[in-house]
């Protein structure tokens, strides 16, 4: 075989690894509870591992568990091209979510592998660590390290509700490697993904290209209190951070409603509290919010609200409050001439497909701080996800697997230095 | 030595008992956190049993884990006298809630042994198990047993935070007794406490004699929406748990500051969700509330809007709702008899005195449905409680003892069989 514009990857032995990796970290019926740096997200990585070596990849391991497998080209002094995703899921999670691009990388090299083509530039694929946050705030944590975002100590010991840190974990599963984190040049990042919202499924697209990104932000607020008897003591003296931290998620929801006719969203999704419990009154909480819109004004302008209504909810409650960590990602970060590649690609290869943005987070936002990256999505039905129920079938994707695979061959053979 | 009106407690006595508890389960500097049994409740429960025994009383343990110590009267067909309170602490309480109750107990029957005073009716001691309700759901469950409110077998399966049950962790430190649980005739009961209010620490007072309780009404609620992405999920199609229990526990604080002109009282005390975690929508969450006021019918107001707020709240968040649980104490339930000679042997005792409800939630007004009940208050600083800082000097609790000495044997010693 050789290369060309009618190849194509291997539909059923793709689907084999979703399949495989769907046995790896089951919870509710159907869905996975893989959280980053649990025994089955060791378990997982260890076939990834194995899947990697046998595709003639040679692997490593940087120090905060990011995993490459590296494809060498015709010269290998030229920077490569990097595609992949995540592999960890939310605790209610699906099956899809971060694992069609990791594995759909894997499948692109595969395919490689058979057409005997070796490209110009080497191709690298990747599974990012703990892209989810799930279990180590903030999420996308392994990527911010890469790209030179979030220092490697402070990523270390980031805390899990069980305890342990990030370092921790890594160490006790095999997976703190030695490669340095960041720091090399890359020609590009690809990173192909279920689109988690209801466009391309509700349009019958096969292809989305993601122009851009919602503009996010993200905060973790720390209220302080005093315990107190939730009986004698009076209304005026009480210092409820659970209130405190109960009045900021709320008021962030409210928040949202103002947007949503425009597309914004704002979500209360963390409430922690101690000692959290009947008849006594709590003195410390933490929450977790956030707020996204398509445009970046209207982002901002929501996140003001939320520092307002963080103090706010605090002197409400009378409580003190500390903004322990906050995020912001999003805005046209993608690179032009990848996107228009990608589009390019999907009209060539006969596959129907639209611009849209992403919504969700990805490590591709902070690739796209180190080197051009784009962003490919597939469908999935009525947007469900991080949920059980979040569904692709193998038609679903193919589009998308294909895409990847002609966009990634054509930029890593491409002429010239840049 | 014979029983006079001058006869005392010995008050160094009762405060070596005071300090060798104070040894078991520290907590923060100065406080207990000796939860409900918890190995620490073991503890202090073998060296309680041991001071009974010393005493010359007679143990018995009921199904509840309930510490009953006998001391024999001149006529025991006639039902005995009970006092005592509860050896359990919050997460960070103070060395005195409920403690002084159990040792005042203690120490009164040590007394009748240095006078070799024989009272008429039997004498008992009692520790109550789970009183504060700090890991198992509801307070005073055990008393609530006893007098028939509870079932036995509903109490055994209540949970923990630590995924064992109340029945579970009776059997492991050894406190699942074989006496029946309650369902036996008590001539009356006497619980000492500390205020848990500033009253008496503020006007100097050295007694405090309750007339009657604060009305109060308790929930616990269960809201269930679905998980979804944080980010692409629209505003109007989210059913977050954790923003349903957030908006009921912000309504509760809300109604409180409308009563506080008055004296009532709001509460939330706890929140719990899952997943709960940044970047997914709970599905679940769990919220306690509670409200409190000196007037039954202001109280019955307060509850029917906590009951609207739980609909409403569950409502505006997409979610379903169920009320789980819910508790109902107060009002005027102690024995004016019992409490009029509180008033007349502080009067006599040469103690200075007033009259004033309970705020709290006390043992006492579950055994108040079941025999004459009444309870007697010292004063502690500044009224702080359930926080580490709770401060009673001996000297502050002195009187109360003398006064519970005084009227027990009083009591115990009346003639006729009413």
């Amino acid at each position: 075989m050789t290369l060309s514009a009618s190849s194509r990857v291997n539909l059923e032995r793709f689907w084999s690894t979703i399949e495989r990796s769907a046995e790896i970290g089951k919870g509710r019926e159907g869905g996975l509870s893989r959280l980053a740096l649990s025994d089955a997200d060791k378990e997982i990585r260890d076939v990834f591992v194995a899947w990697c070596r046998e595709a003639g990849l040679s692997v490593s391991v940087d120090q905060v568990g990011n995993i490459f497998g590296r494809r060498e080209g015709q010269d290998n002094s030229l920077p490569p091209v990097l595609m992949g995703s995540h592999l960890d899921t939310q605790a209610n999670g699906g099956r899809f979510d971060g694992i069609v691009g990791v594995l759909g990388a894997l499948e692109t090299v595969r395919t490689l592998n058979d057409l005997g083509h070796v490209t110009r530039r080497p191709i690298e694929i990747v599974n990012w660590t703990n892209e989810e946050g799930a279990r180590f705030s903030p999420p996308m944590l392994a990527s911010g390290c890469f790209a030179g975002t979030y220092p490697l100590d402070w990523a270390h010991k980031r805390p899990s509700d069980d305890g342990a840190t990030f370092g921790e974990e890594l160490r006790r599963i095999g997976y703190l490697g030695e490669a340095p984190v960041g720091s090399r040049e890359l020609d590009a990042y690809f990173e192909l993904h279920i689109e988690q919202g209801p466009v391309l499924d509700a349009e019958k697209v096969q292809v989305g290209v993601v122009t851009h990104a919602y503009t996010s932000y993200g905060f973790l607020a720390e209220f302080k209190g005093e315990t107190a008897h939730a009986g004698p003591c009076a209304m005026d003296l009480r210092r409820n951070a659970l209130i405190a931290a109960a009045r900021l998620l709320v008021t962030v929801d409210d928040l949202g409603w103002d947007y949503a006719a425009t597309g914004g969203k704002s979500t209360g999704s963390r409430l922690v509290a101690w000692p959290n419990k009947a008849g006594i009154i709590s003195d410390w909480a933490q929450a977790i919010c956030d707020v996204r819109h398509d445009d970046p004004r209207a982002a901002a302008a929501m996140a003001e609200r939320v520092r307002r209504a963080i103090g706010e909810a605090a002197a409400r409650a009378g409580c003190s409050v500390e903004i322990l960590d906050s995020w912001n990602w999003g805005g046209a970060i993608f690179d032009p001439e990848l996107v228009s590649g990608i589009r390019r690609q999907a009209a060539s290869l006969g596959y129907t497909h639209r611009d849209l943005p992403s919504q969700a987070g990805h490590d591709a936002y902070f690739l796209a701080r180190v080197c051009p990256t784009a962003m490919i999505f597939t469908p999935c039905r009525d947007g469900i996800t991080h949920n059980n129920n979040e569904l692709a079938t193998r038609e679903d994707i193919e589009p998308g697997l294909n895409v990847l695979l002609h966009s990634v061959i054509a930029r890593a053979d491409r002429q010239g230095v840049l």
